[in-house]
């Protein structure tokens, strides 16, 4: 058996690629999908396929529809969503992907800091399982293929 | 025809009432609901209902107990959702209740300031519609009841 | 028992009208609802709620916001939908509304020529009953309440 | 990971070939399935199945139950719907696929040319990503498995 | 608290009005709705609404588009189907309300002879009660109601 | 705006009067409903309608046929569940109608002493909210209500 | 792409033999499931797994536990059912397998020649397809994987 | 085709185990998943993957979180759930995950000495099969496969 899981979450530093390298060295029977991770390239991808639009809403709003997409997508072929909350940005983005896939019955495993538990816990408190860091929420993985 | 609303958004000032207001000036036949408003309240329901609790984030996780079970019952007796973001604070509740109303094929109208656009652009793309503020938001629900 | 219809079509001319009016003459227990159907404020929504947009698509795009989330709320508050396809104008609303009915399971009633079947054939085939005009689909909704 | 696409529109001309082989020239790993596209089998299904049919209509109607049962089975096989509508013809069954993946969660791309976008605008805007071509369409679904 | 109850089941003989006048001795608080108990209009509304049709079958067809209109109106409407199977007729109906209410998570009371069992035992298995005939089922209606 | 709220639990005491006694001291908007609290008439129910069965077990069986019809119509009423847990009995049932109402996206409060923690954790983790006595059950159900 | 499907129908002769042999000639990439067929097994399956049952009532409730375990495993695993009804026998079951189909969005071929065509005139209306025999039946199973 | 089958239950002893080897003798094409069933570990597994906590409460909330999630992934790809209730223990954990596979329309095998029946009657009721022991439950699993 092998779980594929959504890494919501932030596209403004590396954390995906740290949690992938850990995992595969846990040899955890998993597959990773993300939204687009270069964020330049996520921010422009409504003009990259459709062209110059008219103004800078337009162009977000068109980059959202193909973000939108691939998420769907992707989520939609997942286990599990583990979504992490770091200390900067907005990241409604991660609240709107968390909160998703718990309305569809997917299960979610929210990764923050237990500086951010204020601010997050309405959210927390409906997610699967809270831990506070990736090495915590592979453990979490990893326990449900464990069998002592 | 009545219809519920659900006012989802940050509770540190008085928008609701704002909004109240206006749409009792206009006449609308529509009846509000909203998360406890009181925010030390809010903050503090766990421990008002339970007693003390042994940590500050166990103190925040009972008091989510109570703040979700309100507004999972109110929301479920919601015809749409109005969702409002602010200048300030994190307001990950605001993008999980408005997820939410969405995933459950709940109509939800955004509002938020313009300059907000970009980090809630996905948020925004799956939304029913967006506007930018509350006279823009009863417009929208008056729109609902007009028939010319 | 009273039943709440939703009218889904086109909005150029007064058929809502002639249908509302052959129902009070009937004096079925119905309660109708329908998009705008003032068709310049329709088109013109966007605009008269959010102010000039820079583009006619975006034009569009915004007034279909606030069509969209009178279309979504009044559907939810409707116990039948009636589709009504004519000879003019591309009418994908019509079908988008219709197809949107039947897979939320709520019944479709479907009006249109005898012309039109052909093109209609998949839809029509789909939809609870189909008829060719709108004192046949007064018949029906009127056989709903009838006991004998 | 593969997808499975389906690729709703108009059957009178050749365009799912076309897209198929730009799709097969990107090396994408996905899966199309379409309704019949040979037209004139597509409209005799009925009495090709069954034999002939008393009316024309009734032969219409045979036709569509078996062009719905192929939608059906294979559109609930698939991972994303594509739609494309054209400058001809009623295309009221584009319309019911794309209203009903998106009825039922199933992501939809819209590909039609900038001139239709005024009577698609509700449907635009209810799906994931609207775009005005096969290149930009596929693009789009390239999208989902890049990761820079 | 008033309960809205379907009533399905053959429509050769009078069985319905004798359960509702026991009801109303009983003094429940029930509503009762059926589909048209008229058999000959029932067979029929299909002609009577849209004219000759050219084949029996046809005709049937479009009998059975108004009966399901009216059923699934009807049934949307109740809180409870009671499914009446009798010695006589296919009564093929009438296992297809009964499944469709529990498919649809809506309670079911099947009301058949002890004679009849073998045959629907698998039905009877899924029902949520079964009772041998009309003054059980008002007595399993009644003890929603009382509370000593 | 009034609430319903179903009362999950054994049936062995007294516990739901005094609970709604004091709802009622408390002047909240609430209408509770329950399984038949007279526990021999409950385990009575299947002969008492359908006469003697032929064992112990098949009467068990038929009484449960007559708990689950009532407990299904008035949970589907219902707009939250409280599900009472104490000191005695299996309570099977109760778990049962308490996971139901949470499957089914239904509220759920849930109510037992801190000393029956450890075995509800699992079901306590998954509820809306957990308290330990009625007067708490209570202070949250008022707490939906309260603008300050 | 292989379809799996369901046949639902009586089990008293040698119907799917014959369906699967000519699928067989046919090269379809079928799989097919199917209730227990050997009809005194499916009758005694209570007994053999529980042992003796007190009555003949309470041996076939047990037998349809098992029978009902079966189906709905084997069904939820279909891509399609296949419902055929013939000229003896009740065949309720088969009537309640295909409106459980039916109501679970799973496409449905009703088989069943043109005599039965009155009494199973609403469950044929609902179906996705009717035809009148088995080699009908392929051909509407074979279309699905046709591509001109 | 094979079949995914959830063991829901006590974590106090073998049981599974025992079960297991007896379905591997069978040679049946079956595939168990289960609970952390080391039962010191299930309830120590909040802290070992968090660290120490502030209260036994908050220690078995959080061991609550992570069984959680193992059991809603592992269920989410069972085709069947087997729930087996033993003498000892509260055991309402196996009542919360049988009664969560029902309402998620999951088929439901109930494992109950006799001895057990009355206390789990409303349950037993739902449940797709009840059988005595695990031999029985395995015939019933080996039913779904046999062909005559």
């Amino acid at each position: 058996m092998q779980l594929t899981v959504y890494l919501a979450g932030q596209i403004h530093d590396d954390w995906r690629n740290e949690l992938i390298q850990k995992a595969e060295q846990m040899n955890l029977p998993l597959q990773f999908v993300s939204p687009m991770t270069n964020h330049s390239r996520s921010d422009a991808i409504g003009e990259e396929i459709l062209g110059e639009q008219p103004t800078k809403i337009v162009k977000d709003d068109k980059a959202s529809d193909f973000n939108n997409l691939r998420t769907e997508i992707l989520m939609a072929k997942s286990d599990v969503v583990l979504a992490f909350f770091g200390d900067s940005y907005k990241q409604w983005n991660t609240a709107m992907d968390a909160s998703t896939a718990l309305a569809h019955n997917k299960p979610l495993i929210l990764v923050r800091d237990e500086s951010l538990h204020h601010a997050l816990k309405e959210l927390s408190n409906k997610a699967t399982a809270t831990v506070e860091n990736f090495d915590q929420a592979l453990k979490a993985l990893s326990y449900v293929f464990e069998t002592e």
